[in-house]
């Protein structure tokens, strides 16, 4: 390759820092592979950081000392967040999506890769300095926005099932309530899938009895795991159970009934909006 | 904003494109954004072509005409890709990771978002000229794969049930023989989650028996949706098979039993190797 110019340089590092979210890399790596000092590596750092910064495409941060480098993050401002969620929120709302039996036709948004790497972002970035090790969830709808999640905090991402599988090896089974249904439910995760000790968010799409988030707290603490949060897309209207659980949801549905049927109530979730 | 210079202009750009990989921009939509005119604009994109054809960070290709436009693929060399597969291959390897019943303990490979985003760009590169409108997977272990594939497609992701919900509405429900288990097994879509006519990728984790494959073929057949290709992370050793349903997989897999016990033998698949 020729001698690299300052453009291409730095197009180049921002793309591979944004490949690699959260990981510090050490100057000395970007030096060695663009064949740079030291000096003109941080001004290229500088200059970028301006960049995502005015842009609004995350933030990049240096580090000093010995573990020191240089990492980017997704974040995404308060305001671009509340922007998105609200016009999220306005294209679930209405009467189209109420399924019968009062349900929110929602896995389209939830499996779309550009919704969900957003949802993904505006997650991650409220729980950076909580540092989790990794982002639990429970099968099916809410594997997509956390793995985005996951992705954000450069975290693996693991998922509970609903019974053990023989292809996960031997594995910690709890039995929990399901509090929309009442019923008695198994959540299974493979002995492997976790180490002991560590830190989780946990991340699902939807929150509404609260049985099934306390299912996966008590999950982690089989793990001896500390959970650090617990994040949902959507959260029914049922503020003081949330309240005790601590959770956060990117928005609040209600399902009202009127004459003319059924219509959704989405809208963005306070703490977006403060 | 002060007048953006070209090294600012040349990063956010190419972070903008990658972020919606596969997404035709027009050179308007970035005149307009930067302030900039379309000849200097021309001249920023073949920068960027070289930038990431030298750092192997995927294409930049423009349209000319009517939908004339830039877009930004996140495609992976073959050479980078045969590289990749044959490392995680031989992570897969050896007696370690096989479980009682012999099978392979792959999960946490599976959920990595690092991980997926790479198998994801591969299997995007094999498709790209089969222009799907949506990648089909069923649950559970294949979703974070199949997000990633669709993320580089561009295109949403449509996640199939192996039962009907509620919370979903109206769906098709299909049976199938398990190709491994020999017992019947349903699998069921949402009315909505398809459109009819559409083309489908199927991304899935696993082809052993190819009775699950089948089904998602069948599924999409009651769909009148055209299926352009089968792709899947890993294959049983089963050849035959696999080419009388025209799939592709990253690696294959043997679990081989030797007097030490059973040890896992994984290798990159031939298409990657030529």
């Amino acid at each position: 390759m020729d001698r690299i110019r300052r453009n291409q340089r730095l197009s180049a590092m921002l793309q591979l820092l944004s490949e690699s979210p959260n990981k510090i890399f050490t100057l000395s790596h970007f030096c060695d592979l663009f064949g740079t000092a030291k000096s003109t590596m941080s001004e290229d750092i500088d200059i970028l950081r301006d960049i995502v910064q005015d842009f609004d495409l995350g933030e990049i941060e240096t580090m000093t000392g010995a573990a020191g480098g240089v990492r980017y993050r997704p974040t995404m401002k308060k305001a671009a967040a509340r922007e998105y969620i609200t016009r999220l929120a306005a294209e679930l709302s209405g009467p189209e999506r109420v399924l019968p039996g009062g349900f929110l036709y929602n896995s389209d948004i939830l499996s779309s890769p550009d919704i969900t790497r957003k949802m993904g972002r505006i997650l991650a970035t409220a729980y950076y300095e909580e540092n989790p090790d990794f982002v639990l969830t429970m099968e099916t709808k809410g594997i997509p926005v956390a793995l985005a999640t996951a992705e954000a905090l450069g975290v693996p991402l693991v998922i509970a099932r609903h019974s053990s599988k023989a292809y996960e090896g031997s594995a910690v089974n709890i039995n929990y309530v399901s509090g929309s249904s009442g019923q008695i439910q198994t959540m299974a995760l493979a002995r492997r899938a976790v180490r002991e000790g560590g830190r989780a968010l946990i991340v699902d799409d939807f929150l509404k009895g609260g049985g099934t988030a306390e299912g996966m707290v008590d999950l982690m603490r089989e793990f001896n795991v500390t959970v650090v949060g617990m994040a949902f897309v959507m959260a029914a209207d049922l503020p003081d159970q949330h309240r005790q659980l601590e959770a956060r949801a990117l928005m609040t549905l209600s399902i009202e009934k009127g004459r003319g049927g059924a219509t959704a109530v989405v809208k963005p979730a306070e703490w977006l909006l403060t």
